[in-house]
This record gives C-alpha cells, structure tokens and sequence, in this order.
C-alpha cells in the first residue's frame, strides 16, 4: 500500500473545495480564507483521536469522514443553525495509506455536500498519531440561535429521538472485534450505523429554532445525564425526567440482553446519539407535540439544580453529569 | 511534577476567556460561540506538533504559547487583517506536567491581550502525541483584504524586515543543545528570540493594507523563495530580486560564520521569520517609500513564472519554491 503524499492530498482537497459560493470571498490557496454572515456565526472546533475516538480496525474511513463531520456539524444543529463552511487541521502519520485517507476525505466530502457546507481552508502536517480537527461555521436563522442557559422553570424538557443505539452499536463492534463468528448480532445493523454514521439533526434544530417555542437546546455527544445536566447549570434550573419516556430502537433491549448490558445505563450514559435534547417553553407543550410528532417529551423543568430520574415505582435518582467521558 | 487536569485548565481558560467584547454574542460554555463581523471574517487554522514544529528542551513554554497564537495571527496579518477571535484545539499526553501547560496557556493569553484577541471556544483531548491546532478569525479593513493573486507586471517586491533571523536563531538553539558549553553564541540573543518569540506584523499589515498601494502580500513562513513563490503562482507574473538587497541583522552574519552556514541560502530559504512580502504597484515605489521608510525594496514583478535571483555578479538564478518544508 502506497503512503499519503501531502502533494497528492492537498490537490484532491483543492479540486473539490469550492471557490464560489454564498458568502464566501476567498477559499483555499491563500494566507486565510474569508467569508460573510449574513447575520453572525456560529463557530465550533473538535478533535478526533485514532484509538481514543475511534477504531480503524472496525470503522471504514469513509463512514468516520462523514462522522468526523457529522460530529462538528451536531453542534451547529445544537444552536438551531445551518451548517456553512468547514476547515481541517490534520495530523497524518508518514506510513498512513494513501487509500485510507483518500477514502476517509471522499466520506468528509460527501457529507458536505448533503449539508450544503463548503471546505474552504486547513493545514496538513506530519505527526506521531493520526489526529483530525475539524473546524465549522454555521448561520442561526435570523431569529437567533438557541442558547444552552435559557430554559426557564415550568419548561418541558424534550429529546428529538432514540437514546443509547450508538452506545450498544459501539459495544456490539467491540464484542465483534474479540469474537468475528458471532453471527447473532446480524440484525443489529441499525445500532452498529449509529455509531459508525451518525446522523446531525441539522433540519430538525433548525425547524425548531423557527418554531419559536425552543426555549434552550443542546446536543446529545455525552448522554442525557451529563447534556441535559449542561443546560440545567447554565440555566440555573433542575430538570426532572421519566425514566419510562427515555425512547430507544425496539432492537436495542435484545441486543443490550445478549451483551448483558443495563438498558437504562445506556438510554442515560452512553454517548455520541446526536439526538438533541431542548425545552419547550411553559405551557406550550400540547401545541409543540401536535407540530412535532416525531420528538418525545421526557420531563419538565423545576427550580433547584440537577437532573433526576423517576422510575414507575416511585423512586428517584439524582444523575447530574453521570454521562460518558470521552 | 503534577499532570494537568482537564478540569483545572478548562477552569483556567474559562477565567480567562472574554464573556463580552465587541462582536462576541456568546462565548465559552455552549455547543458553539457565536460572533459578528463588521464586513468580513478571515480565517485561518494551523497546527503545531511537538517534536516537528518544537523543541520542548529548549523553547521555554511561556514563549511557546506566544508563538502558537503568533504564526496563526500573522497569517491575518498578511492579509492586512486585525486578528479578533481564537479557537483552540489542544491534544495533550496524560503524563503533561501541570506547569507546562499552564505556563503556555499565560504565553496565549499574554499575546492574545496585546493583540486584542478573544479565546472564546476549544477543545480538549487526551492524547499521546502532544498537538495544538489554533483557528483564528480576522477583520480586514472596510477597503478589503490583500490577497496572494493580485500582483501586477512592473510592480515591486518589497519585505517587511530582516530575514533568516529565526533560521539561525534555531542553528544556534540545537547547537546549543549538543554544546551547551559553548558561549560564543551568547550575543546573538536577537537571532534566538526571533526563533522563540516571532513579532507577527499586524500593526504593518493594517497600514500596508490602509495606503491602498500593495496589490498583493503574504507572510514569510517558508521562506521568502517558497512565500514569494506562492505570490507568483497565484498572479501568474515571475519576480526578480536582488542578493544584495535582502535586509538581515547585523549578528547573522558572524553566527553564521561561527556555525559554518550559508547566509544567502538561510535569507532565501530559512522559515519562520514571519515578515511579510509584497508588492507595491506599479510607478508609485517612490512616493511609498516616503510614507514607509522601515521596509526595504528587494525586486521586481514581470511577466512569466517563477522566482529568480540576481547576484551582483550577473549571474541569475531561479529559486521558485525552494523554501523550508515543515
């Protein structure tokens, strides 16, 4: 296998980077980009790490493009934004193969593509460790973007689909790398795509956000119990949720069963769904329900500080910043 | 020696982080932040890996937090930007001591403050490879930025101040390191410090940019055979310069002298010096040279490709691109 050659990738960038596009004044091949708002930006940059974010024994380069996109563009979803542009920093070892990362940038470009966002701008160097920084800009709609600390008491507290799939999806890859003849996870290919292709809830944060009833959102990259706990600090409120309105994949309790893994640990800590989790201003819940059929209401909003769980049988569980740590 | 905690340099960086500055709407603390810009933002983002692009022996971490947010600004610099607003990704071994980092992190802000400059967003990943990737967000002024492909025939070349300083300020340091004994090096302080701690030119750039003369600029990272180079390529015009006129300091030449190095070859071909390059336009060398005094005319734009060299010899030579390679 032939190693990168920083020429060879620095011209497929430059060959699929567009040089025109709304708001973009200067792309690739000079000191800084520079591009134009039409109101403001909403900025976010993340660093993926071979072995501590990711498996390149199991992940095809492609789908961890898309996802090492993906995982950037969740946060502009998380504001109520529209994905603009892209810049990458990567650090690339000597020997990485040249199909390797040929293949990990075709993913990278083809999630673009579907988000309508440009790759203006990036550095490549030579490193030890294969390290990916992603750097994106978003537009919030001109209403403004939805802000974490802006929940208020009497809120509903809402998340926009299931919970724990990339969290059993990634468990379920890491028992298949220790045990390649176990057939009986075939037909959890739905989990196993969570992990491996997450999918940024851009168009959903954005309707949303133009509903005008979001009160504060945040995205879920670490588990309820830490993401909701984020707004709740920042809002200086608690939030209360029902442990049986937690939704997940009817293929997540048979698969979680097979691995002999809780299935409530994972609804509440298990990271990296993308879903979002917002609140829905006081009153406005049986309104916001019949326009959003799709998102499922989980708790409400109280004063105090926390998140806590309530079970069916009455007990209560506090589980404040209980999330994964990546 | 203590490692570092996420926790204690997230706090850290929160502290120092600006909540409120002019163009800032939300800062640390949510999935994004969120800026305006009056006109435009220019952007640029760079990565910094230890080992390749420093020497922790010998590059004292106070100087190295100036210089990763240094090389980032002068690429806003040659734009003839204002840099504003910074981004930080940082990957750091377990192992890092607690003061390292910390004392880099007040070398950041100690720059960031002298330029202006908010922190308002990062990330932080363990890793085991040390690497800082900087995103940096600049203001042109309301006439427009410089940009790298706007050079015209009869224009002249013109640079900043002295090159091949941090070349031979870095010749000395790793000299140093096999011979820490030897003291003739001791007065040439200068040459190390601009290897150390480079001055990126904004102050230059904004006025450059403000006289509405130079038609094209960059920074000299690479050196200026590679960085004029690029000037050449994206104009499609060649550049001719003078040996003879190349600005160095007057402690190059003995340090050079002493580490039996090539002083045409280090003012061509050394990085890092972190000047700029530019061209003024075409008849109006005189009257700019009034209104400029400090910087120094070295050629002259003409038609075709490449850059070359005249010595005082006759003799000419092209040297299109042979700068430092990273």
């Amino acid at each position: 296998m032939a190693a990168w050659s920083e020429r060879r990738l620095i011209e497929k960038i430059r060959q699929a980077s567009k040089s025109q596009d709304v708001g973009l004044l200067k792309s690739i091949g000079d000191d800084c980009c520079e591009v134009v708002a039409r109101n403001s930006f909403l900025i976010s940059t993340d660093s993926l790490i071979d072995g501590i974010h990711f498996d390149r024994s199991f992940h095809p380069p492609k789908l961890l493009g898309r996802k090492t996109i993906a995982v950037n563009v969740s946060d502009i979803a998380a504001m109520g934004g529209n994905p603009r542009f892209v810049l990458l920093a990567l650090c690339l070892p000597v020997d990485l193969e040249w199909d390797w990362i040929s293949s990990w940038l075709d993913g990278v470009l083809e999630i673009l593509d579907e988000f309508k966002c440009a790759l203006i701008g990036g550095d490549t160097v030579k490193a030890k460790e294969l390290a990916m920084t992603v750097t994106v800009l978003g537009e919030p709609l001109e209403s403004g973007a939805i802000y974490r600390n802006t929940a208020g008491e009497g809120d509903t507290v809402w998340v926009s689909g299931p919970l724990g799939s990339a969290g059993i999806g990634l468990k379920i890859l890491t028992h298949k790398k220790q045990y390649p003849d176990d057939t009986r996870f075939d037909l959890f290919e739905v989990l196993i795509g969570a992990h491996l292709d997450p999918k940024p809830q851009v168009a959903l944060g954005l309707k949303l956000a133009e509903s005008g009833l979001v009160t504060a959102m945040q995205d879920i990259s670490d588990g309820i119990a830490t993401d909701l706990a984020h707004i709740c600090k920042a809002s200086e409120v608690s939030a209360h949720i029902q442990a049986d309105c937690l939704p997940f994949l009817p293929e997540l309790p048979p698969a979680a069963a097979l691995l002999n893994i809780d299935v409530e640990g994972l609804l509440l800590r298990s990271g990296e769904d993308y879903q979002l989790v917002f609140t829905v201003r006081r009153g406005e819940e049986a309104g916001f329900a019949k326009r959003f059929p799709g998102v499922v209401q989980i708790g409400k909003i109280h004063s105090g500080e926390g998140v806590f769980l309530q079970r069916e049988d009455g007990t209560a569980e506090e589980i404040t910043f209980q999330g994964y740590e990546h």
